[in-house]
């Protein structure tokens, strides 16, 4: 993912709440949960502007949801603050958590979900624990269920903040937010290895292999799965014939595969994991 | 499902809007009927704060969709007006309503939809049939259609009583509004007997057995399905071994079965309908 | 689809923004895409309110997305600004388009999606092709996406326009957007022959023939499909039995197949393309 420039994070204000709330879940549309979650929000401050991200999430993938999070986020204006809920580990020992960064405020579980974002958006940065006992008295319900924080603890939290209710400082004590390990680029020798880590719902199987990975122009390269022929590094889908298969680098800034106008999951029966290798074409000209 | 305390409720005020409304409805994310019942209420009052809260429901579940709003609409404020429509009998016999309770209001149709939610909230608690000729002429469609009152009928309904230009007395004449019966517990001796009433997206078996009905501490009792071993009892997933099938009570007082980190519909092939029964486990002091 | 009366139309105000939004597209609720969209609406004006129409679209069916488009956005009060991406040609030729038509202004790719819709709002219409070198150059990505316009090109112009920084004539040059054939119907003789269309979430099978195409009261007529008995004609779902097929003309004025609390695409194996015929009842007073 692309890394913003430091000098320019240093300029970035603190957060300072502009009334938008972002909501990102793997709680569907076909339960009450997520309108359990807004009404928790908004009966702390009604006014708040709040816009849905993703609810079909992959249940409790929390590195799918950090993807994107990293996608989306950082997109919106700085003073936003993003409600995030996909926790396995509800009711557990993980903390719950917010994070700043770059100007922007996440609320959720302390599962990693955060790490990638923040580490895109930069300084400055700084988690909290949530912590009952104080300011957020007022807000918390008194007896959260175990089951589901979202609506109990994260939701009220996004809500004070958002509303300027409370501040960052009022949230608890500093806290080391834990890290999400994404797989990463291996490079050995010309070629660089890489996997799926996403089918998107077009059925494009996005990788973990940044543009700043690839050496050189994109036509000196190509791209290869386990099985099947080599696969030309396109701009765009419309530069491929309808129907062929291509590699190119999407809007993240990530190397793709896709079929034009079809489904590379579909065709090639791609899956997270799948491996991805980039290797220097055969010279055009000597061949 | 909780009762909330009379006498707490006798003090709540009667209904006045904040200018929120709640959308809920089997319509999907996939047509265009869930944007043209939008269009209406907006074309009523543009300023109106809508927040969707599922719309993925079963087609024409209407228990289903009557447990949906028990769980998320208690959590806003009161003054919201929750639009809600599923709706096997559109076109029929059936009346358009408008039901007040707790401070909150509801519009859709009465087939028993807004019962459950009603009685949680509870008074002040009316209910009126829609009477299209009235003070609501100005804003209903002069020609509504006879398969979609969401769009012609309920959304013009609900945009007049959440902004406010129309209240509660210019709706039409007090209604007996449709119950619905839903599924009891029943208690046989010392076993209690119940039913899965609703797999949610996680795979979790959500019954009809409240925490209230359950005698004693949870660590007394278990769990039994028509087939396999008997279920221990767990305050949260975290207590269970990850791929463990548990039962807990969650986050609206309901027993559930789940599986942690898996799908308990998909393990035991739960559907809805399926017996649940509680029962004193076997002394561990005297075993 | 119904046409507006052209006198009425001649009166319609040209665009004045109302502050709303609505969103459309084929990007689901699983990924980033439609988060950082509206990141990028609202990174240019972040008061704007935002509406979710449909987003699980058929993944690049222009053909269904304009349908969407009828039936839902000529409901919204004019001044509404609507953000539709269903673009499979993406990054390659066809322009980005703004579309003004009775007081509504739509801002997507230009392959038709438009066009039906804006038949239906009619005058004062105009198209015009985004230019990203004059007005626009302040809000638009310096480097888009070749993959992503939705939130590089077509999400900022909505922004701008509907928060009034920018005016229709600053959008570029006017355009002769594409055109959109949809299948017509056909009458041969007595018989209207037509098409499923559609099949919505309820499995209802929408077709492309209109009240108006059918002469005569609807009880003298009934409905063949290419297997089966003919159906009858019904006002409503309710004046069939429970679990009868039959025929009725829907909320947007189209004919459509039904299965009474249950779904004809189902039922019958219907499919979009599937043939539909309109033809005379036997006379019953004379058989």
């Amino acid at each position: 993912m692309p890394q913003r420039n430091r000098d320019t994070l240093a300029a970035t204000p603190p957060f300072a709440p502009n009334g938008l709330v972002t909501l990102t879940s793997d709680f569907g549309w076909r339960d009450g949960y997520l309108g359990a979650m807004k009404g928790a929000l908004l009966s702390v401050a009604a006014q708040l502007r709040l816009h849905d991200l993703a609810h079909d999430l992959a249940p409790q993938d929390v590195t799918h949801a950090a993807r994107v999070l990293c996608s989306a986020c950082p997109r919106f204006p700085a003073g936003t603050v993003h409600l995030a809920v996909v926790d396995p580990g509800v009711g557990g020992a993980r903390a719950a958590l917010v994070v700043a960064a770059g100007g922007h405020v996440f609320v959720g579980p302390d599962n990693g979900l955060f790490d990638p974002v923040a580490n895109l958006l930069g300084a400055p940065r700084q988690a909290r624990r949530i912590d009952a006992g104080g300011a957020l008295a007022a807000f918390l319900a008194p007896a959260p269920s175990a089951t589901f924080h979202g609506r109990d603890v994260f939701a009220p939290v996004a809500g004070a903040l958002a509303s300027g209710r409370v501040g960052l400082a009022d949230i608890g004590p500093v806290h080391a937010a834990a890290s999400l390990e994404l797989p990463r680029a291996d490079r050995r020798g010309e070629v660089l290895h890489g996997v799926v880590t996403h089918l998107d719902r077009f059925g494009n199987a996005i990788t973990n292999l940044a543009r700043s990975d690839l050496h050189g122009p994109l036509e000196s390269l190509h791209v290869l799965l386990t099985d099947g022929e080599p696969l030309e590094l396109v701009q765009t889908y419309e530069q491929a014939a309808p129907g062929a298969t291509v590699a190119l680098v999407g809007s993240d800034g990530l190397l793709e595969i896709a079929v034009r106008d079809g489904s590379a999951a579909r065709r090639l029966g791609l899956a997270a994991g799948a491996a991805v290798r980039v290797a220097p074409r055969p010279d055009p000209h000597r061949s």
